[in-house]
């Protein structure tokens, strides 16, 4: 039975309600107060002062969002149960549940070869059998096991509430008021045709909008060069303590940051054992910053001085190009490095350095997003808008990018 | 010499200070004081319930935007006097003047053939001689014959105060939260490089979403299909009542607006005769509402009809199209309107009718949005944009729309 | 059965849904598409331009309040019926439905002796019949007939939805922000214990907070000088007209206008004869606004000044003080006026004249607002808050103020 | 010479521009960028998800108003130099660098008997060496000992731009719309006046508004009883850590924290050796918040215990009362809680003791809020405002309050 059980405080949404017991026992539960700690854009805040919210935060906005999507089609006259509510209020609330420290930034840095979306099973699993199986219809869902296919649309598509939520939170936060989306236009259009979510087709100018802001978002905020340089400085001492350790070398950290940099650990250690999932449940962006803090007075000068430029933003060069940068300019920068500090060539790699990253603004492989004719045909949005090209958005761009110290000497190209 | 004189409260930008007295005094005259009474948006109401901003408060938030500009541009050295300070604020504050009731509604249905732009011209130059000349540089900057070209683009172009502040405002007060135009961000993008408002290459982002934003609300906002069809139920009214009075029929109406009803009023007329100015001067939203209101009463069927439609929203139907209707259709549904009301079908082309709408999102013609790129060149945003097809949306656009009451037994299609 | 039937934009609220039939026909009749043509705070858009907003967009946005105190309080576990629900949203729709042309300000200029809220019980009456009785359950809450007393001081009371609607709104078009009031946390803390509508203890800020903002927006925006003195200066020229009409001059009107300048309607006018009310919702502030235009040009010295006056935006200087201006003082500047302008004593009393105004921020005879201690116990906020002197806040204040020409030579005090 | 060196984003004050060099390079110094890293206001994130904004972005922020404050009075005929403006620009920038980690939070338990005043004042003399003596006039401003004593209002008074700042962003940020401050108003209402910085006399509605949101945002937020709580576990957990090392105990923590725990340090130390200074510039909210962590682990049952609780969020029950909780009810508490756990009384006082806090509205003694009326004369706050009882808010408020563990059994009062 609904009651309300709780109310947060959100400066984007208002006041989010937790209607459920089981949702609100979820969110009381450490693994799910761990998301506190784990900032929701990692680094980003070195350029946008506020963006400090945190995934805790993101995964109420997007229940909140979802929420109202069911409020809205059941306006509609679809029918969703009470149970199918509270299912799909769970998924998307745990959608981001095995984010680990700073998010993406180190994702593939501190756990070789298992992402996010992994760890997220195996915790919800971990959490269902905690709950009673209170939370299997809503495990269903997130797999896309469940028959009703829009539910998993909702928490996973490329119109969720996962983006509407992250879009307009990242742009409230960053103060980049350009990347507003009108989510809850968005919301309002929205309908299920045949099991498909779709939007009404006086909704298309939001869902262009939407397109456009997420893109913005995109080169403005999350590929913003001075966060790529700092997030991939980030990676650098991380791999630089691996190295060391491996080599013997005593660094202080946490234990159980200790216990990913000591061990190779890989999925299966996740599924065989206990101990790598209690670490990790215990780690947050606290354990990686505080490890930073203290590397800035380790023996080793390329861990020194990766920390010690990371914590007083002392930033690197970054140079963007849409070529990768020829091997013949890393080898001379990394070279002149080498030399400079007397290091080895390959030590040089961890402050002279390169990098790609790139995006979709709109990929029409990942599932379309439908548009509602008042026909009662669904169709494209890359066929239904007039005039934006979406094919052209949908191209995906790469860009390349070199980083190494701002005050060196260096031969300039 | 600045001084702080006055400060208006506006919900778009916060505080507007008047900090020049002369800027003050024009605010002041009668005539200014009439664009209070000028909705900037005219019928859109009629869907968004907010839309009831006027000429008056644009024009000061416009103003409020060049001020801005002028600092920006000051802090990145360029050299701008007060003396044309004042005179660039007077030309954005003015630029709109020549509106009569209703704005681009009635533009051409009132006074044939003169467009809102001369009539501005003419009632700046005669300020100008009244406030002793202390207009004459604004004058030029508007007519573009001051040296400094910027100046005007900052005035009129693709990108200029004006936009800005309408775009944002418009998206304000419908509640179209997706039109809304990072200004701030533009404003402070601005630069100028060769006599030529350009924007730093890092606000590129910020310009495509204008040019979005632009886009979307021309769809949504300035040509939605019910605000277009209740403007030419307006401007049918206002037709018929202008024939009726021609065959004689003696109709209800303020003096001022039965000038120019009884009339036919030209370009030369404003320029020979005070008259005509005098009339316009006091002509405002008001009188033609209220003239709508009177003739609900009128003995003629049809005038009456449309007005009692428009004033107790009771629109006809509309269809949109991206090809012309067919005449076979129109005649049709012509006649079946003359039999149904016993008329002629001259006549029912009153409560039948057709028209055709379009808009740029971005004209290439019309001047370019130049961007400064990091070597100090500017190149065009339809060039410098990576991805966004600015050459598709350069292409106008073209709708077609038919008329006539809800509630007639029509033949179909 | 609920089902969406139409959505409005709102820039204070977002979206508006109505969800009922009845209530999306309730909004389409001409009757309540009149409120469109009254604007909400009459002429305070003389000072705070952006105050455009009108009766009908308020209304709607009380409304939505509604339906999140219902949802609310649902949730909470107080049963509230879908009929219940139908009857308190269509009275609080229809709460203002009985205002003329200028509200509050010609409320007792027009018609003599006669509230807005009789008014408005006879345009619902009529309604209930128009609509097969629909409408009476709203009319047992409107009336406070209802057994579920609660319901009713939703609609009127010293926290209703209509007053968190008007003071948000206030404050939101008049973009003085510090009206703002927190109407969101206020709807979530409301309950229901005995029949009486409270608010949790942890509400109490807020409620201190809306009782400030309620006075900050009375004497910043309501009760403004210059709002209070151009109220006057156009109830002097309504008077003025009545008066020269009484004489036999023929002044220009519209029709429905003319009908209550001519005729002393009474509240049994309205009971007994259906042309007082059809005249009544054929009338609006264009009518009113429109004539004073026209007057301008009336023979008459008194009454052209005066609309010239507020129409050119000349107004008169105001006086406002603690204590009623001597007679003395006034019978001087009366007397000078008299003499200046050639006229009477009794006629310079239009263009010298003296009234009063006040308010209470919180008046505790007109019902308290209730606090609920976590005890379960209700207490009166002026009991419960701990600090704010809500005895001193319930002292009705009092202003007297004087208004004359700004340019007439005067003997100075 | 002035110049825009620089732009931050802030979603609360939109774009802050540094258009001074030295001013840029005071942001890109070490020690002010670890203001990064502590929080505005510590631990109010357990209650307002949203509240992590820092003391860095505070500061810019404060620095934006004093910006416009001068803007303002320059407007008005009042004279700062651009010498004088860089003075008071840095003096407000700089004004809480001497805040260490979860500042007042931890103020006095870290480092006892230290003011963060002192410590900024020690930072910025030290600063003001490495800058060559480019800070002395911020600092005699900051000093109060400037001749014109209006600047040092500006940066601390009863209604300074620091004040001014906080309240918006803790409003914006914790998403407490009630606490929103109009401060673009009261700014554009300064004045100076006899070397008094004063208020105009027709901002005294939003001085009143500011009073009351400064102690709605006391009591809603500053002094919300969770996160009272929750601090007290924080000071708890440091005391016994500092207890246990000083009984020999090796705790993992930073070398920064470290120093502090293991050392008595006085205001003596920072400023005869620069030991202390130097570890204090490299401490922040991480250092503390990775050692309670780690403290999880520790031997120490009660350690364990407080640092267990405060990162899971299983926080204390708190009870709040306006008098003291009797002496007998706490000893009853912590006997039972030291048979319960086994350990002496005064262990037991970790785990459940009491505190008391308050706060003042406004504060008489600290120097008025003058109000300039418009026949030129000042006066306060407190006797101009003619309902509000300033008096009553100036009268502090004291709460007491009494934590214990939620999950023990207890005798009941």
């Amino acid at each position: 039975m609904p009651n309300q059980h709780k109310i947060f405080n959100d400066p984007v949404h208002g006041f989010i309600s937790v209607r459920f017991k089981i949702i609100f026992d979820i969110i009381e539960h450490p693994w799910f107060q761990r998301l506190r700690r784990i900032k929701q854009l990692g680094l980003t805040e070195y350029v946008y002062p506020g963006a400090l919210h945190t995934r805790f935060h993101h995964a109420l906005g997007a229940m909140h969002l979802m929420q109202m999507a069911i409020y809205t089609l059941r306006d509609k006259g679809q029918v969703i149960s009470e149970e199918e509510e509270v299912g799909v209020l769970i998924a998307i609330l745990l959608h981001d549940i095995g984010h680990g420290p700073y998010s993406h930034t180190l994702e593939h840095c501190l756990i070789k070869g298992v992402s996010h979306e992994e760890i997220s099973r195996i915790i919800i699993s971990k959490l269902n059998k905690e709950f009673g199986l209170q939370l299997s219809l809503a495990i269903q869902i997130f797999e896309n096991k469940y028959h009703k296919k829009f539910l998993h649309q909702l928490v996973s598509s490329q119109l969720d509430t996962d983006r509407l939520d992250y879009l307009t939170r990242d742009s409230f936060f960053t103060g980049v008021s350009e990347g507003v989306v009108g989510y809850d236009r968005i919301l309002k259009m929205m309908d299920v045709v045949d099991d498909e979510l779709v939007i009404e087709a006086k909704g298309i100018y939001s869902i262009e909008k939407f397109i456009i802001a997420r893109r913005l978002m995109y080169w403005q905020v999350y590929l913003h060069k001075t966060v790529l340089c700092v997030e991939q400085m980030m990676i650098k001492a991380i791999s630089r303590a691996r190295q060391l350790i491996k080599r013997g070398v005593e660094l202080p950290a946490t234990s159980d940051l200790n216990y990913f940099l000591k061990n190779n650990i890989s999925l299966d250690s996740f599924k065989t054992d206990d101990e790598a999932l209690h670490h990790f449940t215990m780690l947050d962006d606290i354990d990686v910053f505080s490890a930073l803090k203290m590397w800035r007075y380790a023996d080793d000068l390329i861990l020194s001085e990766l920390c010690t430029a990371i914590v007083d933003r002392k930033l690197f060069k970054i140079e963007i190009t849409d070529t990768p940068p020829s091997n013949d300019r890393i080898n001379t920068l990394q070279k002149a490095m080498a030399r400079k500090k007397d290091i080895s060539i390959e030590d040089a790699g961890y402050l002279v350095f390169t990098e790609s990253t790139g995006n979709h603004a709109y990929n029409p492989n990942a599932g379309r997003i439908g548009i509602l004719n008042k026909n009662g045909k669904v169709v494209d949005i890359a066929e239904a808008s007039d005039q934006l090209n979406i094919m052209v958005l949908s191209k995906p761009v790469i860009k390349y990018y070199l980083c190494y110290p701002k005050n060196m000497e260096l031969p300039s190209e």
